[in-house]
């Protein structure tokens, strides 16, 4: 089987051209495949598939074998990948998701590709879009919650998924692996929550790290870095177009007056390889 | 750059035909290409060279860029690589190394590769050699170290490098990485060491757990295989010839009455790929 390796933001994925290769197997061997010693080691597999709906079909494959409704940074890179292998024609292309049609945006300049713009959809401030347990107020923001006996002002957001974004002095010495799976499972969040914590290093600049819902401490959260921009925009801190610095790197967020989301940012191709999956 | 993907119990490594590829930056790249997410990602890189003592001569690149004499599980993934590659015409062939030359012997049955039997030298269980700080006595075989209150014998050998060996009764539920740090950095070794605890299953079967020097918990470790199976030997545990069970998998080993120890254990061929690395 064929391959591709690519990364958007330090997020890795194998990368299978479903036109050509039979994918069946992967499912089965998605755990042998992804382990970093022994397969080819990946924080997930991308497969790109033909679709009846709209270019073409996107399937995440998480490396325990379940399957991934979509993901920022595997969009990115399967756009790439569909751009620069030609499976589409255009650098706008629709790709069909588990969370419905996703239009990602190629970005070219001087010939070079330089990242992917991604329609995220619109946000909601609304409590019972986040989900909040109490319908408190209209919109979800500068709420109270209690961790640890500290008090802290947040800002729920839907961007499909659920997100508390709180604003902090120094996100870079803040304990975000101490309160984040505690606020992750706070009571509030029914359906619990991906904890963004950011700092305002300018109208147009936030510095933010997250704690993922299910997964901790990560590098990216491209879902987050919305929820942080739209949270700091409602509350007058930016404008509307800010960059989101994350650990693995940047992403620019631009919210439009409508509530739809965009994000711009980089997609790696790292190398390309061949194995036999008979033998893992 | 073309490149094969290989592991040996676990401990992967990216080998470079240096017959065809100019190595030359490897050395500075090898951060970013052993990097997990961002890179091709592995414990380390296997050059094959030409060398004008041996048949071939390997260099080990450590993710870091520096360079390591030797390595047991590196070996076998080099020997399997030259014969499948045909760059040597025989089944066992000389290796120059750091350390000196190495005679890998690849172990064909029924035209496949079962896995590789290398010469490891000869072990040695004087105090001066392993080595300890005091002379006490001809052989360092049973002696008594303190750690944490706690009272131990263990077992000094030396397979070029230090070994502290240690009997327990159940090697599963033993705090390795509780006492072997505070062993590693005994004032007994002036070297430091590397700390086997291992468990007599049988007169042909060990299971070992290792804390290596500088490196910690591994899946597996090739001379301290060795050094467990020469300490189980001269205690009279077991015999000779001896299968040591390790977190990674099994190695064998046998100890000749010279001395001389021989390592026999599995290194898989993964996949191959190819890389630009000016992206990196």
């Amino acid at each position: 089987m064929k391959f591709t390796k690519m990364h958007g933001l330090g997020n890795d994925f194998i990368v299978v051209n479903g036109f050509i290769e039979d994918v069946r197997i992967i499912f089965d061997k998605a755990a042998k495949i992804c382990d970093r010693h022994r397969g080819i080691g990946a924080d997930g597999i991308l497969l790109v598939l033909p679709s009846e709906k709209a270019d073409l079909k996107m399937r995440i494959i998480n490396s325990d074998g379940s399957e991934a409704d979509m993901c920022g940074n595997g969009i990115r890179c399967f756009a790439r990948y569909a751009f620069s292998r030609r499976l589409v024609k255009k650098a706008n292309m629709t790709v069909e998701t588990l969370a419905g049609i996703i239009k990602p945006e190629v970005i070219v300049k001087d010939d070079l590709i330089e990242g992917v713009r991604v329609d995220m959809g619109c946000y909601s401030l609304k409590c019972k879009d986040v989900p909040l347990k109490e319908d408190v107020k209209e919109e979800a923001v500068d709420l109270d919650i209690e961790v640890d006996g500290q008090g802290f002002k947040f800002t729920g957001v839907s961007m499909g998924n659920p997100h508390c974004v709180i604003f902090v002095d120094d996100v870079e010495s803040f304990p975000v692996e101490q309160l984040g799976p505690k606020i992750e499972k706070h009571p509030f969040f029914p359906k619990k929550t991906n904890v963004e914590f950011v700092q305002v290093k300018g109208r147009d600049f936030l510095k933010m790290r997250v704690w993922e819902r299910g997964a901790g401490l990560t590098m990216a959260c491209g879902t987050g870095a919305c929820a942080s921009a739209v949270a700091a925009y409602k509350k007058g801190l930016t404008g509307p177009k800010v960059t989101v610095n994350l650990p693995g790197g940047d992403l620019f967020i631009e919210v439009e007056e409508s509530g739809r989301v965009y994000m711009t940012g980089p997609a790696a191709e790292v190398y390309t390889g061949e194995i036999d999956l008979n033998i893992l």
